[in-house]
């Protein structure tokens, strides 16, 4: 049974949306509308434990999971969601002892959740432009707790002539242009190792696929995740009627050798197709291996749905 | 750069319904519908590249990742998928260290993931009647390379007299009553840790929302996880015409100590409260409590969803 | 070309979150947040036009549709949305010449939408029980311009002696215990005729679906319809971060025919299950095929979702 | 109380997914899986009566709605769903007496549906370019009842000089590139009038806003519809394990007058800006205007999702 004490961390539970993590610290206290919470009157408390305000309210005083940290650390800003998180960790199947490369470290949010999966033995390399933005993430990998298997770079990829990393098991990218980098990426990840990108848009994963084909990736997979929470009551359980609305797409690939020509080709990553004007037709080709259930086919004159006259009675 | 050896594990990845999952073994081969696939042949060749069939098609040689154990444990089961496995480490914030208790081994598909994600310092402690299915699991959980960190228990805890663990981080409860185990989950869980339950019916959830407010669990949180795939391609992106349905609904909530009367009745768990014709008054009002956007009001006579009259024009 | 004269109905048009419907009054004027509103202004205009407010924003002055006076008269209570109101039109093929049988008037929108729709040979006989809203809903009705093809009446169905009508082609319930007036809906609809139930909860639903089967419908159907909103702009294309939430489910139903033993037991409809202890053997063997997909199967012992051992290689 | 004679239309109904729809015809008879059906048994039937089959299995008799014809029109072919016709009709609020244009007769299911609504004193004005589909069209909507409401044209919009039609009500368009009839469309709408495009991809929703942008629509609407089937039964309710794909998304918008210049201008249209390189300032300008609820802000240099520094903690 763990006891709080002075500089325990906490998660004072009022409801979903009223909820405040800190460390106690013994002298201190802070006023919410639902009256004022002593961090004094939580020491010694079992986790779990009811704390009462001094207007007969009271929150429950949890101990905080990485997800707390994460939803904390996100208050406020654009936020990769523990829905997404949880499908990004469990298609690319991470686990302890994966070496993960991060581009676009942002808060941190991210990089400190992966980072509680794959330590102790396996390590998070993130990459930023932003030192402003750097520092503040570094302060948030710290309050998780997981600084000791990260590593921040201060690094363009973009620009960059050599690569500082390779054989990584996991490259998620969280970019505005993920398409750009992955000639990047793939020189950083294992054979058959796994590319996960966060793309809030549809023509994000459309140029990210494009790239993907045209940098010898297989298995590519776009995907949106939608969560709903349900009112389980007595006699009367439905679906919430608060929505909840888009986050964002993702997109998962896996690298390949196509073996097109020689080994030596596959090795130079190709530019990108979305900075040509008319994609190669090797492209196109391999694009179309991607998409078995198409259904639509090319019409000509005026192309309306029309049915196959032999399939009407 | 890892190369493919005579007992590395494989998938031989035609596309996502066409894969297999084997250990090589020099003298093996197998027959597809695409042709023969000779083990001896992947040997010396980097993950990620081709192997061509006899019939000129060829698959990739990928590095297996716990997702294709997990998908690959379950191939004709019922199954719990990766949205649903990421949602629950996501959440409960699952990561290494942590003590995992699991009622329902199953196939012991979820038993390894999470066993993969809290390793190596964590550990599952797993539950089941079920000798043969036992045995199954047990293999499952061998070849996804987790074994170490499982502990299969054959014991009912429905009837057991004493708990044999305490001071559990997270509880995962897969059973077709899981309301039955709550006093028994309690007991095992340390304070405000995590209970989440894998629910495929509106039914369960309502009987087990019941029963977790009964036994002094806060955040009560029931979700379902929609995934639908997007078919990314120049000029033509749109959701895929096949759909993805329902799979499970899942319940989530935090051991808490209401403090009732004496911290004692609270450590003397409740019998489930669906086992009682008429629910306890205290469960009644305790079960508004969790409904906050309650927008239904009871009604009288011919209970039609009627506007306020103040609000028509 | 029609233009705007005194007395015509007009939807002043901000965007979809701020709109007013009025008819045009020489003198009137009205105050928004974006400005003084005169009526006089849009006389001689064009539908579809601006009209500039003092504060030099504009609004369009649109000719209201039948979604506009549903979406006016539903401000601020429990609504019906148009995706629901558009399948339950669609699913029973409600067209021109229809005779509806609505019970629960409530604010008459829904009632004034299918008037629209199967005027002017068909009618709608609604049946609620509050005098005070069925005032309202005769007001909202006049509105919308429907009241010749809109008959209320003042009746308790669950308790008349006497059907008042008869050879309905379809019944619209809207109703919290939709299952007791099942039997009488039965007896006021045409033979294979439809019925459709608003049930905001799971729980509505399933006891609906007993009643369903004890009194020979055929063809019964849940479901529930999610409407996403899409942002297509330029190069960021993405679902809308604003979610819609639950609404209600619908339940689908034909009038069948079983003939269990004679035909006039079936002309005697049958109290509902749901107000008896245990359901019938009947009706168990009915309900049993309804659900053709069935796969959960019962489970002894400890009902874990196992696989069968000879699925598993 | 109607019963089946010879000649009258009867849907067949076994289940969902196995059902007839014929006219009844003395002497005919037709084999299926579950056994023979003969026309003749029918005749003096009440609709919504059994008829048993020579292998003792039985179908319901039912009297064939717009949905049933609909459903059966459409068997093999690209597809109208109902949820996303219920949905036109209710968002447009389509109704007894209106005028409908719709582009793109296809199979002529939409056309005879939305014929059964409008009629007997509105109309449906269908244009297509195939003469082999409108033979076929022509043949569904007589069978589906409705031919003296529907006008069949042979005429490619995209390239004529003249409209045939003007002041309709309603507008639907079901092509591959619906922003190329966009100006005819507005030449032939009412002021305010509705244009409901279907579009099976987000890139026609995103060339056809841009299109109606620059046309001068307003209110422009892009949403999705997805239905999910219930499985409702005593204890066990819970969606469907069997998931309904992506069918199409729906643009709709109204027609305005911006009054950018001279109204002069507003009546001629433009032609779809798609087809120049650079969109105009007016439509940059403009598109902005559609998306109030922009959370993605242009970003510099690597573009992550970042927090703002002030909200962290």
């Amino acid at each position: 049974m763990t006891k709080i004490k002075n500089n325990s961390p906490v998660l004072f539970f009022y409801n979903n949306s009223k909820k405040w993590l800190a460390k106690i610290s013994k002298k201190e206290s802070f006023h919410t509308h639902i009256g004022v919470l002593k961090h004094a009157d939580a020491i010694g408390k079992e986790y779990g434990s009811r704390l009462m305000t001094n207007k007969d309210k009271y929150v429950y005083l949890l101990e905080p999971t990485m997800y707390d940290y994460v939803m904390k650390i996100q208050h406020g800003t654009q936020i990769v969601y523990p829905k997404d998180i949880g499908y990004i960790i469990a298609r690319a199947g991470i686990g302890d002892g994966q070496k993960i490369l991060e581009i676009g470290t942002g808060s941190g949010s991210l990089t400190s959740f992966v980072a509680s999966v794959v330590k102790p033995r396996g390590h998070v390399y993130t990459f930023d432009v932003d030192e402003n933005f750097m520092r503040i993430a570094a302060k948030n990998i710290k309050k998780a707790g997981v600084s000791k298997y990260v590593t921040q770079h201060n690094l363009d990829l973009k620009t960059a002539k050599k690569m500082p990393l390779e054989e990584m098991d996991v490259a998620i990218i969280d970019l505005g242009d993920p398409w750009v980098v992955i000639p990047q990426v793939r020189k950083m990840l294992k054979g058959s190792g796994t590319m996960f990108a966060i793309c809030p848009t549809m023509n994000q994963l459309e140029k990210l696929t494009l790239a993907l084909v045209e940098n010898e990736f297989t298995d590519i997979e776009s995907t949106e995740h939608i969560i709903r929470t349900i009112e389980a009551r007595e006699g009367k359980t439905r679906h919430s009627f608060q929505g909840i609305g888009h986050t964002t797409y993702l997109c998962f690939a896996r690298k390949a050798f196509f073996g097109r020509k020689t080994r030596k080709s596959a090795e130079t990553p190709k530019v990108p197709v979305t900075s040509k004007k008319t994609p190669s037709k090797t492209v196109k080709k391999t694009s179309t291996k991607i998409t078995k259930k198409t259904v639509q086919k090319p019409r000509k004159k005026q192309p309306k749905n029309l049915p196959s006259p032999s399939l009407i009675l």
